[in-house]
């Protein structure tokens, strides 16, 4: 029951080999920069030291070839062969309005992400030219599709509807499609060991904090709403991507700067942000570096994206007539204590206390309120791949009818 | 003491003669659809039918020409003259980050809005006309500016700050400068005889919901957040604005319907919000009356809406720890209990607890909380022409060494 997730990017690979039920990670590694002469190949066997390969990558079907052939060479070293693979387990970023759960990926499914492309076009197009490489190449393995906005096809109508004309939004299909559904489904997952009830009994605030930034209001077990919306541009404000914001500013930017739809397109999600507002990275702990050594633009810069952060915990918790739980994970949600500490004092009001100590001396997971806290504030750790395989899992052997 | 305040808007002039210093409303009126042949004049004398009268004016010096000949052909009956006007109150928009209080025009203070215009171009150049125009008409009064933006140039820079890059937002002068702050102040101050201290011990929710919709936090006395930004367009679902909203899928849109940065302008501005969700009208009441005969879409539009209002005042509640005083003003929300219940009711987790009864019976202003609700929700009846005269009542009369 060997299992292949694998993540196609805009200009990279990653993939996992597990070994389920039990999601043991046999083999991962990236190829990033693809499309380069120097595109960087990472393979990790468990417990050896990682390969690290400098070489040119043409494109997705090379990169997968790529990651098959490596994995070919070392069959005997890993006592399994490609042909054992029984599964491709796809993270696909956009799923459109129709696939609220991961699916078998038939004719028919291709047929449907290829005609949402569009919605899409800096992913879809990547994550088709992985299924369509691995159809080729193992032939023999089942693949599924795991949507990352899946998640949020719960939201309710009033939370997915711009104030936008009804009939535009429905012609070009604009709504809130909210992203890191994947990494949500995992982070209520990680919390199970920490609560005495099931997720579904709780009213959760998701925070995703990484270099995709997202929050997700988790009502007894459904998503109500999410900070990305159309695009995962929306929302808080990410490493690169300005996230809210006046739209009509955008419109009066493009027209003083004489900036092309791309070219603004390009301005909001790839030199705004953490970057665009410090000047100086795109990297938090760096930010908060430059913050402790007297920088006033780094220290503005953490003020206003907390600042955000603490409104979206609001929004959320009215949304769901107050709060149980919030779970912080990705790379700042984990790791930057003081992020966690600015965005939590003050919410006591709604039942936040956080245990200031244990937030800043925290190692990996954990409770981080106080014990009297009537909300859990909780770090939790993200791990979609695993999500993925055991969806892929579910589907191909535990339901081999729905095959 | 005679005071005249005009409020210049894109396509109308609006004006009150009052009687300081008790703001005795004397004349009031407005010319609508200046520019058109069918121009709607409307001028009341206190006590007396309206004169309404359709006929061509050709631009804003026009209009207040026309309202000046008025008022001096009723002079005999009016028991005062142009002459007795002593100050002209202006209302203007924008008055970018320089001016927070309300101020006497010098030559320095209409260079200054010259300066600006271009952040205000529907509205700013109205303004300069109608200074201009009572510069020539009414030589001998005295004019002052108030900056509807003004009570908010005391937002921290976290609060204003989009996530854009800083040089360009500064080049620009892109930031939140939100708007309809004389009528929050307004709001503030009609709240006083329902409150037991001065507006400055307590955490103030505005909800100002007209044909402009905004949301405001007033901590202590100071505004720390609205809902609109650089333009009146962000923030709430307004009348014919979408508000917030992904400014990627605005991108997307402009790509699909091949539509210009005007064009696009014009679609976030003048057919979406409750118009373009409801298809049916910009009128809230309307709305209702089709949700309550049965239109899903109606109804919809209302629970869209509504969702807006409660994320942003769990929103500005994290933002200033709590809240004391939640305001209701401007059409709707004075008139439609229908909405202020369905915006109240839930959020008892931060001490909103709504007197369904009280709300639903309320004529005018009043308490529509419970006795024993720890947020006081007042629906109180902005009035900025009355702030405008006292501004300028305070300013020219009271201060006269200032002039």
């Amino acid at each position: 029951m060997y299992i292949l997730v694998l993540n196609c990017g805009s200009s990279s690979v990653k993939f996992q080999i597990c070994k389920m039920p039990n999601y043991e990670v046999l083999v991962r590694g990236s190829i990033g920069k693809i499309g380069y002469p120097d595109a960087k190949f990472k393979f990790e066997i468990k417990n050896n030291e990682p390969i690290r390969k400098t070489l040119a990558i043409e494109d997705h079907e090379d990169a997968i070839n790529h990651i098959l052939n490596t994995l070919k060479s070392k069959e005997a070293f890993l006592g399994f062969s490609l042909a054992d693979i029984q599964a491709i387990g796809h993270r696909i970023v956009q799923g459109g309005q129709k696939h609220n759960v991961s699916t078998i990926i038939t004719k028919e499914v291709i047929d449907y992400i290829e005609s949402i492309k569009d919605l899409a076009p800096l992913h879809n197009p990547h994550h088709l030219s992985g299924i369509y490489t691995c159809e080729k190449l193992l032939p023999h393995a089942a693949q599924i599709a795991a949507f990352d906005n899946g998640f949020h096809m719960s939201l309710p109508r009033h939370a997915y509807l711009y104030g936008l004309p009804l009939e535009l939004a429905e012609k070009h299909k604009i709504r809130r499609y909210g992203f890191h559904g994947i990494a949500f489904r995992s982070m209520i997952k990680q919390a199970a060991p920490f609560l005495s009830e099931s997720y579904e009994k709780y009213r959760i605030m998701n925070m995703m904090l990484g270099s995709g930034t997202t929050a997700n209001a988790v009502l007894y077990g459904k998503s109500i709403d999410v900070s990305t919306g159309f695009t995962p541009h929306e929302g808080l404000i990410q490493s690169t991507r300005a996230g809210d914001m006046d739209a009509a500013a955008l419109l009066y930017l493009m027209k003083k700067e004489n900036l092309s739809i791309n070219e603004a397109d390009t301005l909001i999600n790839k030199k705004s942000g953490w970057l665009g507002l410090s000047g100086l990275s795109n990297d938090m702990e760096e930010i908060y570096e430059a913050s402790q050594k007297g920088s006033q633009r780094a220290a503005d810069t953490i003020e206003t994206v907390c600042h955000r952060f603490r409104k979206y915990i609001g929004a959320y918790a009215a949304e769901m007539k107050g709060l149980d739980v919030l779970l912080f994970s990705g790379g700042v949600g984990e790791n930057a204590w003081y992020i966690r500490e600015k965005v939590c004092n003050g919410l006591e009001y709604m039942g936040i206390n956080l245990d200031n100590q244990k937030n800043k001396t925290l190692t990996g997971e954990g409770i981080i309120s106080c014990a009297a806290s009537p909300v859990k504030v909780i770090v939790v750790s993200a791990n979609e791949e695993m999500i993925i395989a055991e969806d892929t899992y579910e589907l191909i052997f535990k339901n081999p009818n729905k095959n």
